[in-house]
């Protein structure tokens, strides 16, 4: 199946299906516009993938590669200028197609890799996991991060085509699936009601990774998120609902400095903590809060942080997100299941409680 | 007087005059859009400037500032990080509005930092050079250099307005000046067969500083750009002929490693060795050649190398130009003054020859 992003002479399909890596070489061949492709991927993807995709694509096109260190950590400058390292040495040209290859800190690393080699080039995402698939790949958010704040540095940048491939998620641990299932049951939460009572019916298949189940589920995240980009694709406004949850979760991975913490896993604390204060803000009932926080954890993902942490210090991480607007910090609250919304001013005081609200 | 630049939704004007820093308040005020500006400069021009520039802007707008150190070697990803230290350290948001007050390394370095600090903000060019009044402030074409290669890593960003303030060139080393001088030549040459004879006869009070004489000059070298520009903001043809000698000059750049020539001084030289090239294509005759060597020597501007360098060392380091397409290196040569082409598949041998030709 297929959900095409729709984005005038930027639009790409989202191609999603079992086994698609096995015919790479045909599904990518129209999106390829060179000769020459270089593969991204890291050490752990590597060395599950890569073979395959090399030798679909070896008899068509000239390939190199770059291998990177797998972890939020390396996804830095420093790390970036690898790329182009490779890119250079092998004198690579404008009309050289990059095919990010792994997880959302490959695509966007290699997305904003494409973006500003040589001012831009063409770019392919081949997401490998749950979480790439139904939401870093699509929607032309690419970056990296800074020791201040993550994504900071960054393009919107749109790959040619998405190759979501369903069996890859067979390899994945079960943590990062169910870190996946944290942005899943997110566009359930902002903009699809039935979706949502068809993941409560269906979370335990997708736990247990069932490939029908979770073709599904991938389909209609991406035919939400690309409603959404299709009408802002560079944030102006609506988009911004995507970061629903988002604003607390990356101040709590900012607190643990990215490790041993899963972006799913601080985005469904930060879930919960936006569903708190929704909940203060009179807009959503104790229940819906409780039937959120149900979810969460049938899909194995925390709803508080595992130890309390200084709400203080949090409320400063959120200070730097990319949605403060003139000192304005803006979030993301539910009105109703299915239903999100942006509001700025709400009460230092308000915002704290909701963070304490999700700790032990 | 103005010339604007016309993209669209991003069009921008190019306000050129003399004294207008002592006005920029009043000349910026319609282009920054929030609270906060953060003016990034280099340790010489903020001597210079920086305290006139802040006087204007400190009523009205909360003002931080970034001194970067200053030298074409400088730019690079590294430096590039100290912008967004500053900015994330002042917790700077996506209002922000970011002035490069300085020349084109200050430009290309600010103008990405702008299109990539969460993933976009607003951005001012002040050229303080005529390498920049002329040239990189005007197109939007932003970036750093690798180690391997110049402008390798960037973006296509627009500014929101360049104020090309004449009387900044007083202050500029008479070396500088006519470095800049070399790209208004190339506007003659490439575009401008009326220009470039106006360029004979006014060559020495450009020399010599002449504020109106410079000013006329700025203006038609703008417009030349901006015509090209419009036609083809992201370089897929036309915009290509503005390269004239760059290929060439960017090789001799990349041979000094980027220091004791200046740009403009390589451009002077890579443009004569295109000279050379379409003369030995037959497309331009002795006479011509000689009148464009004429012509830079009269802007005290070298016409060929100090010293012999290695043809096939320089022929290398054209091969990694961004204009190389599937291995095809792609060059702009003349077919009279005033009209410039790109060609692929030249022989080797042939752009050696015109290498060597401008070599003592």
């Amino acid at each position: 199946m297929q959900v095409d992003i729709d984005l005038g002479n930027r639009s790409y399909p989202v191609i999603i299906g079992t086994d698609l890596l096995e015919k790479s070489s045909v599904l990518l061949a129209p999106y390829i516009t060179g000769k020459s492709v270089c593969v991204v991927t890291n050490e752990v993807v590597a060395s599950l993938f890569l073979k395959t995709l090399k030798s679909q694509l070896s008899e068509k096109f000239d390939l190199s590669e770059v291998i990177l260190p797998d972890g939020e950590e390396f996804k830095n400058l420093t790390t970036l200028n690898k790329i182009f390292d490779v890119l250079l040495e092998n004198k690579q040209s404008r009309d050289v197609t990059l095919i990010a290859l792994g997880g959302g800190v490959v695509g966007d690393m290699t997305g904003f890799a494409a973006a500003s080699f040589m001012r831009g080039v063409n770019f392919i995402q081949i997401p490998t996991t749950l979480l790439a698939q139904v939401d870093s790949s699509v929607g032309g958010k690419t970056g990296v991060n800074h020791a201040l704040g993550k994504n900071m540095i960054g393009a919107f940048y749109q790959p040619r085509c998405v190759l979501a491939d369903v069996s890859f998620l067979q390899t994945l641990p079960a943590r990062e699936l169910s870190a996946g299932l944290a942005e899943v049951i997110k566009y359930g939460l902002i903009a699809d009601k039935e979706f949502f009572g068809w993941l409560q019916e269906n979370i335990k298949k997708l736990t247990e990774g069932d490939e029908g189940t979770l073709s599904y589920a991938i389909k209609i995240s991406c035919e939400c998120k690309a409603r959404i980009v299709s009408a802002d694709e560079t944030e102006q406004g609506l988009r911004a609902i995507l970061n629903l949850g988002h604003t607390f979760g990356h101040a709590i991975e900012a607190h643990y400095q990215f490790q041993n913490i899963l972006h799913g896993e601080a985005v469904a604390i930060g879930t919960c903590m936006a569903a708190h204060l929704s909940h203060d803000l009179g807009l959503i009932n104790e229940t819906t809060v409780e039937d959120i926080k149900k979810l969460f954890i049938a899909a194995n993902l925390p709803i508080s942080t595992r130890e309390k942490i200084s709400s203080a210090t949090l409320y400063e991480y959120m200070k730097v997100d990319k949605k403060v607007k003139s000192g304005q910090m803006r979030l993301i609250v539910l009105n109703a299941i299915g239903e999100a919304k942006v509001i700025a001013g709400i009460p230092q005081e308000k915002i704290i409680k909701a963070i304490e609200r999700a700790m032990p």
